[in-house]
């Protein structure tokens, strides 16, 4: 068991502007390896804070990352710091000032001055150098821990961490390989998933969850040496038809892969949800390959307009109903030569609910060469989070179709 | 100068799953009422983990929050953590368990065993009742420093920390009061808004960035006794059309609001944007009043088909041209009737670039019964964020027509 602790430096971080997104990445790299999590400290802008946080950390982790503050300013003093918390002078550095002045003149701009602080590090630092930004990074080992210090913008530290902290890591410790599988579903609430996934867990083998609206990930995560193909298959025959995917891609992906597989299309037609499926299928690159394009029939008037819904049929079964929902994804698919039409009418709330009609009540359909299929939703949640799962949803009834 | 830290308790948080929003949310009430940012310590779900990060808290700082780890499961270990921290007994508090069933009562749900967990507290604790969840909250009063723990699911956690918390606070200290003016711009990039700012500073006033991709949020923070109207009416010289509001909503939501005024309605025809424009018109309860529909126009065949763009003008200025994005705008508003019709098309990447359009050429167009505007962009962002970026400076166009 080998912990790790990360400090993440900012004032925006404690201001109250950003939350810590760096820690999140750093410590799911961390898990996955095999490293145990400690703590996370969050520190602003004060040299005091950071120096103790740096000094506590060392004396209770054998690794440490620290995040942010090695900015040209007056109010980037991490380094400082950690010359004060690790008793080390701190001097510029000949090979990080000539990569500083090296990565402006790539771009054909000269140093301003400032600039030359990012060159000052502790004595005994290892250089890391900065391919994706201006502020090197370093490591220090301080008295059995390392202390790796990187840029606090997101795209840097990333980057930094993947090249050199984990190579570094994997020469320092051999942990036991663990495997984890994620099989992503939508439409199954964690309770129901949990309650399906019960006596999976056994020696070697543990199961973890992630419920993030409107999907929620199963987690296997397997020691080395166990078996995966049996129980990879005993989960996906627990979990069924929910899921999408299993380690791969977004619902969108998903679907759009399989239509390019096919040689197929779609178009959709969209009352509540007003643009959210197509913007969701267009969220993948190429997308013009297999998607065409649609209608957002938010009024009546569009409903008959764009799809074809008659008058008597929105007199009679009103607007948010199954008749509607097929009419809009046969009409959409017709007019638009698509292979699929997809369509969603719903009421999302706030308001607009009636008895028979509930806030939450919401129609899907989708319709194809050899018919066309629909589900009734009654959804829980605020107007937000009803049209992304009625989204979600939507797409899964295609994905379906495809499977 | 009050300092205040944050604990924020759960192995999901040290394990990479979610970041913690919750720190966030609170560190910008604090600051917003003069309290000044200590640390934020992070633990997962280990009992000596959340008592060294509680016994050290408190002897830092005089306020301290605790939120997290309060629920009914074996990994909830915050009340067990509190009493080892302080040398404090717990215990089971009859009010709290009365809460706690009437909660389940109230649903017409047994209240589980596992449940009865959460009705013990430390001893002295004063309870703060959940009415947004079951696990209660309390405070504690210890060698100087206050101490409030709350649930660490967000919803709870915001409402308990506005209801309890704040007015608790506000009998302990009086801080001088200050006001913030929030100017929320589009299109204007931070390095610009700060030169416009240039000299807006003096006694008693400061000015403040934040930059939320499409947005970017002016902030004067004003002392007690600053008199506003001078220093409101030089910011909004200085920033001019690009502050879509002050103190207001959404892009979308200040769009809905003219729009409704005036007794008009919009429809849109997106191509690159694919129903991001009608979606984000749709985050609005009641956009009905004043959204009417529109076209995802993604192929060619569809921005013929439904906006009546000719063959000529696609083959002679291109798919992601200012002709089209006019014709879109005009075709849109022609046949759905709309007051107004809102257009967006271009080449989002990472692919689909020329060396006369590059990745992130865009044009978007407004079209109304005075005339068409159009304007292009030439964005430098990846595909979500040019797309983002589109869909606000889309409806931005249209607000400007409307201011």
């Amino acid at each position: 068991m080998v912990r790790f602790e990360i400090i993440s430096q900012g004032e925006e971080l404690v201001s109250g502007t950003t939350s810590d997104t760096n820690a999140t990445f750093m410590c799911a790299a961390f898990k996955e390896r095999g490293f145990t999590p400690g703590r996370i400290t969050v520190v602003g802008d004060e040299l005091a804070g950071i120096r103790d946080a740096l000094a506590e950390a060392v004396r209770r982790v054998p690794v440490v990352v620290c995040t942010g503050g090695l900015g040209p300013t007056s109010d980037d003093l991490t380094t400082e710091a950690a010359g004060l918390a690790f008793g080390l002078a701190i001097a510029e550095h000949p090979v990080a000032l000539a990569q500083v002045k090296a990565r402006y003149a790539s771009r054909n701009r000269p140093m301003p001055p400032a600039n030359q602080k990012q060159a000052i590090l502790p004595a005994g630092a290892t250089l890391l150098e900065n391919h994706w930004g201006t502020a090197p990074g370093y490591r220090l080992d301080v008295s059995g821990t390392v202390v790796y210090f990187l840029p606090g913008v997101p795209s840097e530290m990333r980057r930094m961490f993947d090249t050199y902290v984990l190579p570094d890591l994997a020469l320092r410790y051999t942990l036991p390989p663990r495997r984890t599988i994620v099989f992503r579903c939508v439409g199954l609430p964690e309770s129901e998933a949990a309650q399906r996934m019960d006596g999976v867990e056994r020696p070697g083998v543990t199961v973890g969850y992630r419920a993030s609206l409107p999907e929620i990930h199963v987690k296997l995560h397997l020691d080395d040496g166990v078996d995966a193909a049996p129980v990879v298959a005993e989960t996906r025959a627990r979990l069924g038809e929910f899921v999408f995917t299993v380690d791969g891609g977004s619902l969108a992906e998903v679907v759009g892969k399989r239509l390019a597989a096919r040689g197929e299309t779609v178009a959709t037609a969209e009352s509540c949800t007003a643009g959210r499926i197509a913007a969701d299928l267009t969220t993948i690159a190429g997308a013009s390959a297999w998607f065409i394009g649609g209608a957002v029939v938010y009024a009546n008037s569009e409903k008959m307009r764009q799809c074809g819904v008659s008058t008597v049929m929105l007199a009679e079964d009103g607007a948010v109903s199954e008749a509607v929902a097929r009419a809009l994804a046969e009409g959409i698919r017709t007019r638009s030569g698509a292979s699929w039409g997809i369509a969603a009418t719903g009421i999302a709330g706030p308001d607009g609910g009636t008895k028979e009609k509930p806030v939450g009540t919401v129609h899907i359909a989708v319709a194809g060469g050899s018919g066309t299929w629909h589900r009734r939703l009654q959804l829980p949640f605020d107007r937000a989070r009803n049209l992304q799962m009625t989204t979600a949803l939507a797409l899964d009834l295609l994905r379906r179709q495809l499977d």
